[in-house]
């Protein structure tokens, strides 16, 4: 019988999706006995996944919760296969995008801030306060009490399974959109990544969410960033590495731009890292596709896989 | 020729919309001398056009760019024609409603407060902290590091201008929507108000976005919220009044509901106020229509009004 390690902090009830011809095996955060499986579902929660492998033997296939596999190679060596789990995360990653841009534009962290004073003030009411909550000392932007979304031009790099659910939570706010991916492709209309630099100057909003590959480490270096325009949001919702963090940092300090990151370079963002402490930045620690319905898509998808496997059909989502 | 008063903070360049043949005045905020107008544009932040009015004389039509008038009619007596600023606010309060409800389902507040301590932990590593941030002494939420809006039970308390924006806007996260008018209607469906607390119980967000009247007054009492979900979400972008300020209060200590506000009862909520302590709640000082695409989009609304003012036709938003 096939043995399925899986992280036991999955909810039993997520289960019921595997096939009944299985033997599934609860892998505890510190696993320590050595564990023969067939299949591994590791940890979304990389470093937890990273400490449980050294003990696993017999491992023939990943099914990644996740949809960024770039680390399972490396740990598991040529001879494995990986299967991402694709579109498990979108409907919480777009989710966390859309959030964190309406958080920048509504000016939600001010906000929090003046509820946490306990006192009734817009922001043309209190400058001094708004500066030292956002690091704005410069007044960057308009001393309007909220920005809209609507009409707002969005230039969407990467074409996924997330990707395009973000397009779909954008769309009623009609916004004027531009997909870019690896490659051209039309119906719709996406532009090549080579095109990157030309696009840039028009967007009011760049969200990044593609996979991390020796292509599109550090895309966003500070070249790119300059070619953004005055006061434009830029949004990491795929791995820290896409964007040159020292970059970042400068375009953010020189209030070039503002960003909303869930991922960082390095990641977990060290205490005193001086992205910390930039202006006009959201920051939330990789939690963006963290929800409990991901964890039972994700079982879902991985069930799915998992019977192919077995039937020995051509897997969906093999890396 | 017809003489025009409009708030001097609306930016020159939206005042084109307007036909060439009136006279546009700009009232200054501290307006001291007596003003003739025949056409008076209040400024949207009430308590300044409190201040304004008593210096204005021969108004005959108030051209409001808000979509609430409920304080006019007292203000003007019983003779000057009232025009709701209707349409002009309602991307951006949608916007807000749905800002609102991401950074409550999110967490933004914690994830704002772990960002101003440096720290890259998630909800699940910090429980004190996330306590000490939402005021969450009993961890009524469970320690997920997110939630998802997609496929929520959300009951829309309102179905104007406003409530269809952000129907719209609600759409593509296939939430499951139930609404509620003044009125019952068909295509779409629309429940009377006078089902609501049929209705209450099975939701899990509830938006209010419908007008203040004596009927509409307190109508989220102690009673409605009692028959909330546990941990329910309520959301109030139409007035403070609508919402028993005390009844919320008591019902957001005892863990009952979550609540976003953009609104209160009074209003501005007074220094020291209980509600500014109350856990799980959100508050912005009646923000959520105030952005600088309003004021265009408000201009815009009240001189359509006013063309069909001087021709003698029928207004539009009449109150």
């Amino acid at each position: 019988m096939l043995r399925v390690g899986y992280p036991a902090t999955v909810p039993a009830e997520f289960l019921s999706v595997f096939p009944e011809d299985v033997e599934l095996i609860a892998l505890p955060d510190g696993l320590a006995e050595e564990t023969t499986l067939d299949v591994w579902v590791p940890d979304p929660y990389t470093p937890k996944a990273l400490k449980v492998w050294p003990h696993l033997r017999g491992v023939k296939l990943v099914l990644s919760m996740m949809a960024g596999t770039e680390w399972i190679r490396p740990t598991v060596g040529p001879d494995v296969l990986i299967c991402s789990g694709r579109g498990a995360h979108s409907p919480s990653t777009a989710e966390w995008t859309l959030t964190a841009i309406l958080t920048m534009l509504r000016h939600v962290p001010f906000y929090v801030g003046v509820q946490k004073d306990g006192v009734w003030k817009r922001r043309f009411e209190m400058p001094a306060r708004y500066k030292e909550i956002t690091g704005d000392a410069r007044s960057l932007y308009p001393p309007v009490l909220q920005e809209e979304l609507t009409g707002k031009r969005v230039l969407l790099v990467g074409h996924g399974s997330i990707g395009q659910q973000i397009e779909r939570l954008l769309a009623p706010f009609d916004v004027v959109l531009t997909r870019v991916a690896r490659t051209a492709r039309a119906n719709p209309k996406v532009h090549a990544v080579s095109e990157l630099d030309a696009l840039l100057p028009d967007a009011e909003i760049v969200i990044l969410i593609l996979p991390l590959t020796p292509e599109s480490h550090h895309l966003m270096g500070a070249r790119q960033m300059g070619l953004m325009r005055q006061g434009a949001l830029l949004v990491n919702a795929a791995r820290g590495a896409v964007v040159d963090t020292d970059a970042l940092v400068d375009a953010l300090r020189s209030g070039k731009i503002r960003a909303a990151v869930d991922v960082t370079d390095p990641e977990p963002l060290p205490e005193g890292h001086p992205l910390w402490s930039c202006p006009n930045v959201f920051i939330s620690p990789h939690v963006a596709g963290s929800t409990p319905e991901f964890s039972r898509r994700a079982m879902q998808v991985a069930a799915g896989e998992l019977r192919r496997y077995m039937r020995g059909e051509r897997l969906q989502n093999q890396v």
